[in-house]
């Protein structure tokens, strides 16, 4: 028997034995974290469980649609229950649920559901797959395991688990099983159009107004290979956007037909520049954010540079220039 | 039996009493009339058949990384080569071929495969069903119906139709099985990060250019539930946008955080607007679009103005109001 058929017994027995759940997730909770938070508690009342369901702070706006999101305390703003009985999703270590875990009775039993690679096994019982996509996707695989119907309601939080963790069925970690699990998720009924614009698609107001900004600072070197985008201080401060909102801009230089690194460039105070590196195919931007004291993977890296947006361009440009010869060369 | 099982019977006979064979798709190709192509050739030689692939034009190039992309001809450079089985793939009638008509003899057999709900039924054989979300569900179906491996090759060219035409599987037709047959295909080793990447994110900077000269105009109304962006004629002509490039535009004020509908004015002529209207959940755009001589579905529909944009903004902001009025009431 494998570790993780192992791990589904101890956690089905988990499940059975006890009757009053503390049900959490991390703190700045995505939409694996609450959808898996929120499956987790249909679940648990489907086999007529008491479920206490609780965030850090209050729920992301954008998942709000999704069934039994209301029902979901604001520890914040929660007087403190303290629970024998706790099982947390998506959390990679006990830090990550934040204050919540205030509400952990001392010597509590704990379920630790999760697909985080680095997840250190902190619970009583551990289900936890490193090559999921998702805590959707383990725990889809756990209710199968039971042998147990998922319900609509279920199905569209573990749809918005999977949705969000793959990046929208785009990123590697797509893989035929998540896709199966998709098509399984989608006979109930869940509306994947629905879905896909309340929590992929929906932007806000700040954001757009970053992105307002920051698209005509894209500048083109290496005969169009580089692209790089640029935000200051007052871009972040006049529109009123989130740090998380500048995540995704690097892509649009990436994205550019021709482009082989994107790059964004983020001052975060007045003489530190955050760089983020993003490649297609061929330039290993980890080994160029290592050699400025960074890191990261071979096609996504990042390193802070001490300096004005113009040095950090300055710098960049040059080991830029050597990592194309080098790819170049090989 | 089904009418479609009826097909599925006379389309597999098509191709084995057949050994030659023209394949085409429609003008201006996409995803799914690229990959349908590709992917009925890749059949077609697995049965040891003859094949000759064209398109139009040249095959646009963020889908020549597809497995035999670089075999297919384009007849606008070709010489005209008469033959006497065709096979139409994405069609819904048989003027979408352009000028490759000129390559069907005179009484040729053809199998018109497709998924067009308009689809005419012009061939010998119509293999058509208007539920499928893409002609490569059609196409999986018919593999599977003559019980044929897929080869990876063929996987990641029905990937791509499946891919494309659900606008990413986001689209209200991702159905359960389009996902079941998604996960099929990348249990193939088709690598869905590396499709995604160039089929749905590469953009031009064409239209890079454009976005950011358009985000800038984007303006709200009706307590913030209206956003409208403008694209005016040289807007179009200094950053050599294409048609095409402008299609998504709407959504990016759509998908605002609180908007129910977003407009496009796009400038086609001197004095005249083309409008392009999308909501979100409540209001009927189609009868907006209807009341000023255009038309669409509830969601998404369009118009023409006689008038410049300001003009255009004015008629639209009237028509808009009592389309709010009229969603309050009802």
């Amino acid at each position: 028997m494998s570790d993780f058929t192992v791990s589904l017994q101890a956690a089905e027995r988990f499940i059975k034995e006890n009757d009053r759940f503390l049900v959490v997730n991390h703190v700045n909770p995505d939409g694996d974290a609450t959808g898996s938070l929120l499956a987790m508690g249909w679940l648990l009342r489907q086999l007529g469980k008491q479920v206490t369901l609780v965030n850090e702070g209050p729920t992301p706006e954008k998942f709000m649609f999704l069934p039994g999101a209301s029902d979901i305390l604001d520890a914040s703003k929660a007087d403190v229950q303290k629970h024998d009985v706790v099982i947390t999703c998506d959390c990679a270590d006990k830090a990550r649920v934040g204050q919540i875990a205030d509400w952990f009775a001392e010597g509590c039993q704990l379920l630790n559901i999760d697909h985080h690679p680095t997840n250190d096994g902190y619970g009583t019982v551990n289900l936890v797959r490193s090559e999921a996509a998702a805590t959707a996707e383990v725990l889809y695989d756990f209710i199968q395991a039971m042998k147990l119907p998922v319900s609509k309601e279920t199905a569209v939080c573990l749809y918005t688990g999977l949705l969000t963790d793959t990046g929208g069925f785009r990123y590697s970690n797509t893989t035929s099983h998540v896709m199966g699990i998709a098509s399984s998720l989608l006979s109930t009924g869940v509306e994947p159009g629905k879905v896909a614009e309340r929590v992929l698609e929906t932007i806000t107001k700040p954001y757009l107004a970053l992105l307002t900004r920051v698209l005509p600072t894209i500048e083109f070197s290496e005969s169009g290979q580089v692209a790089s985008m640029a935000v200051s201080l007052s871009d972040m401060l006049e529109t009123g956007a989130a740090d998380e909102d500048t995540e995704g801009l690097v892509n649009y230089g990436r994205n550019v037909e021709g482009v082989e690194v994107g790059i964004l460039y983020k001052q975060k105070a007045e003489n530190q520049v955050k760089v983020s590196l993003r490649s297609r195919e061929r330039v290993d931007v980890s080994a160029v954010a290592k050699s400025l004291g960074g890191g990261g993977h071979v096609r996504a890296a990042g390193c802070t540079i001490h300096g004005t947006i113009e040095e950090a361009k300055r710098i960049l440009s040059q080991k830029l220039r050597e990592a194309f010869q080098k790819g170049e060369k090989s």
